[in-house]
């Protein structure tokens, strides 16, 4: 079945209202059939390291075998506000999310060089800034509410809000892929989500709020025990919660959702994804809970340096590729982790058989 | 000084016949203009972690701030055999290193689907494979000799032959600049070089033959003992060598010596240099030896999983971008890392100032 698709139709939604189905499985045969062509490529066994898992994985995730190399990888930028930052979550005020999506439209951000280096463009989607509407030239607008709720006080949002802003993220996602794009990443800006990626990878994962709290964008030391007390009491009001739609809207925030959406969507359309890094996999991890089996279609760019990110990789199941000290956020450790990417699918497609004379 | 050239020209020769000058001093100014540069960009400080040294590293290397992104990048591949296989150094017979040279030209290699996920060409240079010359279509005939000597039992080459080898790849450096190269990666191509780069290895660093040797292109368990064997027989017999050619000339080969020369010119002319993996860490440690300073220009792409590259990292100060247990060569490392500096350099130049509103 080399260069078939997988026989069933990517299928989104469950039968349950507000329900997604599970995520389809990755396709043994296509990995098989990578794991034996790479046998017989003209190198020594295993001598492309964890490349040579990535081109398999890559064909489990596509079905296809040698996987296509991804061309034209798109990046969306999710956008959202968080009502905790209102009890000093971060060291930012809630107007620099705003002043950052605005950079972003005008190629002034981390996101966009990098996008340039790996030739993709970015898409800024207003899910949930706070302040006056549509009012950034260049952003989309698709904005569910203005800001969360504060978590450590409130839910972030109600469970319609949370459902709506996962829609955002798919319809993105679906969207993409409709336009020809062959790989996806995934990346947020929302000054406080890395107080709500804490919450929710501690509320998924069991770590304690100690063990995922960490400095995010820069809260001095003495903010880091107040950013801890603000994520345990999040879980503490949230502690009766275990339904993954309930837990997104007690926990938030907007942004998170919609790329938890993204990440559902491209698992059912089986286009690989990039995950970036702690809001990132706090979103792949709501993902896994509301669609199963997502988070096995997911690469994961980078180790951010925050300690949540860890935690939800080791709970994910993922290795990531880099290891740069990074934890900047609005997709970048995922961008910068796709020509690794681009080069194992690559290399498994391009390379010649063994020469003569192999031991 | 923005956007100046260091004042002093780049000087490759020594007073004294057979000698590079020492390396050009990273230029400092640019470096601490590059610090303050970041400083001011529009995201947390410190948040793109090892992005931001390399950019630094790159404004000290080319003397500019902000750096130019590379976006010439040229790879040149120096291939060549090694007596040492006579004696069982290595899984694979000497036929091979020619074998795969001709699949490197009809672009069937690994080195080939990476340089095209970096927009590089791929110029393959005999400066010492073994039998009939010039028979391979395709690659460039710089022979010094027709592979080395056995270095378990004797030099590799004469010191004269070690001084061409090295003028070879100086050459081929100067001539990728002249054409326009502002990135330059070495690789390289031959059966049993992991013998002779784990003998410089443990030559210039003082470790063990036991610490240097590893599996190289898969040798099985009972030959790994044997490639010792044949590493410490080396060591043996240049015990008393402390000169940098004349320790080149023993522990060879002529592909180690054509890529110290390649990085000794091209710190000369102040482009980057990507290092790749343990034959590679063997000629920056050769080229540090023979022009002071060399290393300090070059950037580590990755950490092969052979043990002597660890080592030679270490001793080189360099710290490697990507780990991800590759252990090929061909400089497959080296440009897997080349679009983490191109991206380093993007952001450094292309992100805007901090927008209001900073803490």
């Amino acid at each position: 079945m080399t260069d078939s698709l997988p026989a069933a139709t990517p299928r989104l939604y469950a039968a349950a209202p507000r329900s997604y189905a599970a995520a389809p499985p990755l396709v043994a045969e296509a990995m098989e059939q990578a794991r034996r062509r790479w046998a017989t490529r003209t190198k020594p066994p295993g001598s492309l390291g964890r490349l040579e898992g990535l081109a398999i994985h890559l064909a489990g995730v596509t079905g296809r075998c040698p996987p296509a190399v991804p061309r034209r990888p798109q990046i969306v930028v999710f956008a959202a506000d968080h009502g905790v930052v209102a009890d000093g979550a971060s060291a930012w005020p809630t107007e620099v999310t705003r002043a950052m999506i605005a950079s972003m439209t005008q190629q002034g951000a981390a996101i966009n060089a990098f996008a340039g280096v790996i030739g993709a463009t970015v898409t800024v989607v207003d899910v949930g800034v706070a302040g006056p509407r549509g009012t950034v030239a260049g952003v989309r607008d698709e904005r569910v509410r203005a800001g969360s709720g504060n978590i450590a006080r409130t839910d972030a949002m109600s469970q319609q809000e949370a459902w709506a802003a996962l829609e955002v993220g798919a319809r993105l996602a679906s969207e993409a892929v409709a336009d020809g794009a062959d790989a996806l990443i995934g990346g947020e800006m929302g000054i406080g989500n890395t107080t709500s990626a804490a919450a929710l990878i501690a509320s998924v994962t069991g770590a304690s709020d100690t063990a995922v709290t960490g400095n995010g964008a820069g809260v001095p030391e003495a903010g880091l025990e107040h950013k801890r007390g603000l994520v345990a009491a999040a879980l503490r009001r949230t502690r009766a919660v275990d339904q993954p739609l309930q837990r997104l809207a007690a926990l938030g925030g907007l942004e998170i959702a919609a790329l938890a959406g993204f990440y559902v969507a491209a698992a059912a359309h089986r286009v690989p994804f990039m995950v970036d890094g702690v809001i990132a996999c706090a979103a792949l991890c709501v993902a896994d809970t509301l669609s199963p089996g997502t988070a096995a279609h997911g690469i994961a760019g980078h180790r951010s340096s925050e300690p949540g990110a860890t935690l939800a990789l080791a709970h994910l199941g993922l290795e990531p590729l880099l290891d740069l000290e990074l934890r900047l956020g609005e997709g970048t450790g995922a961008t910068l982790g796709f020509p690794l990417v681009k080069a194992a699918a690559a290399a498994l497609e391009g390379m010649a058989d063994l020469p003569t004379g192999s031991p």
